[in-house]
């Protein structure tokens, strides 16, 4: 029983990123429909809305008026914003960033979008119609509660918990694919301690972006720990062989600990919660409440 | 239909410690079985080995010829060493060890002595006979291997993944018990500060109870680093009323960067692995070699 893969709206005109977005995501698990080159990109994505279960977007590709006109109705898809590391926009809620020099992260960006999303949606008081499939007063547009239906039938999402393919662990890459995962990583962990002290934004994404290939690749823990030993040697080294001080270079001790905090807690909400019975059984419960905490 | 407790043969003389035991150990769950006032208490271990499913242990109760002679055997049991956090004495092999002003989190360090044990045992290739009863070559005593099915049977325990309990998570306690539970991680993380850099096998088994405590009490992460600010926030104060340095408190980051760590793994390892088929859905597939990965 071959499963259709997932429908993924691409909004990007540029060309390098439209290659890099083709060459990133496995095929049979996505599928790419691109709109970026369309004369009215925004009017072909409300017009396939339904068809759709994730967004790739490119800033600039759909304008202010799409985006207001699209969150009016209620229309909130997972998305990955693949452009450059600056300012605070957000198109849609809870969209997931990645710079264009680390698109080899792609998958695992959409897999974290798709994963917020279906929190955010169980969180707002979804989870009941998850399951018995009535309409939520709060939803505008039916057809958004499809995705989580769609994403738990075809990639087995238990309801909200991250469910992660281990056919993209980095143990279980290819050794050529993993040498060009880890260099990406590394090219992440750089933007995050560069912008970590000067610029609380680009740092937030960069180390979203770690954070999520991280879980999604599951990153052994003391591989974290050695991207950051390696990058700050390398800083140390430099520094003084042009005769800085390099004493400061502690406090991006900061930034590791940031890492691992987001980590943790990733991990620890995509456990799900067990309660115990009265007879003493442990029974697997899942609870809106147990979610959200 | 109720199931009985699992059996805790308690190796322990000093009364306190005794009492301690019976407060902490939330009944229903577990069953005492005192042995440490028996005028031989290794002979009575050993008389009714097949009852017991974990032990608790004061160093001195049983002798070394005792240890011998069941590691000889072949017989270890999830274990906890209730006493002094110093030298590098070992007994059962992975046990857990709780210091006496700590007890409140006794079930905690309980639950993951048992973890770690099936755990090793799965590692030690025992993850096939765990599934179909046929016992190991490796294996010299067959009554060892009713433990994991027992503890399965009883608790859920899927295998060797932890399974929390989610009656004892620290947001689910009493008040007056959530509040006697943070004073005990308090202590612990006391006791990790002040031999981090003086004393690495203290500082390791403060470690190891605080992570414990932290995975099966579900304790929020921003609860740790709060921990750590608050205690350092009160060294702080106090070197500066006595007019000493200090800048040195900052390489306690380190400390708190160890605890991350080792708790973001035991998250990591507690998802059960999944594979992908080849028609692109995902299936739970547990493996022997994944679980040691």
């Amino acid at each position: 029983m071959t499963q259709p893969a997932l429908t993924v709206a691409s909004l990007i005109r540029d060309e390098q990123l439209r290659l890099a977005c083709s060459t990133w995501l496995p095929q049979g698990r996505y599928e790419l429909m691109e709109l970026g080159l369309r004369p009215d990109p925004a009017a072909e994505l409300e017009r396939c809305w339904e068809q759709f279960d994730a967004v790739l977007l490119e800033p600039g590709v759909l304008s202010i008026e799409a985006f207001q006109r699209l969150r009016a109705q209620g229309r909130i898809l997972p998305a990955v914003v693949l452009g450059q590391l600056s300012g605070p926009m957000e198109f849609f809620q809870d969209e997931v960033h990645l710079p264009p020099d680390q698109m080899e992260q792609l998958s695992y960006s959409l897999d974290a979008a798709i994963s917020r999303c279906l929190r955010r949606r169980s969180s707002a008081g979804a989870w009941e119609d998850l399951h018995d499939g009535e309409s939520s007063s709060e939803v505008h547009d039916p057809s958004n509660w499809r995705l989580p239906l769609r994403l738990r039938e075809r990639l087995g999402y238990l309801g909200v918990f991250y469910k992660r393919d281990s056919s993209r662990f980095l143990r279980n890459l290819p050794a050529a694919e993993r040498k060009v995962l880890l260099r990406s990583l590394h090219r992440t962990y750089r933007d995050l301690l560069i912008s970590y002290f000067r610029d609380p934004v680009a740092a937030n994404k960069a180390l979203e972006s770690f954070v999520n290939t991280a879980f999604f690749s599951d990153l052994p823990i003391t591989k974290t720990v050695e991207i950051h030993v390696d990058m700050i040697d390398d800083f140390w080294k430099k520094l003084q062989l042009e005769g800085h001080k390099q004493d400061f270079l502690k406090d991006y001790r900061l930034a590791l600990l940031d890492v691992m905090a987001h980590l943790c807690e990733m991990y620890r909400r995509s456990l799900p919660p067990e309660t115990s019975t009265s007879d003493g059984l442990v029974a697997r419960v899942v609870t809106a409440s147990q979610v959200q905490s």
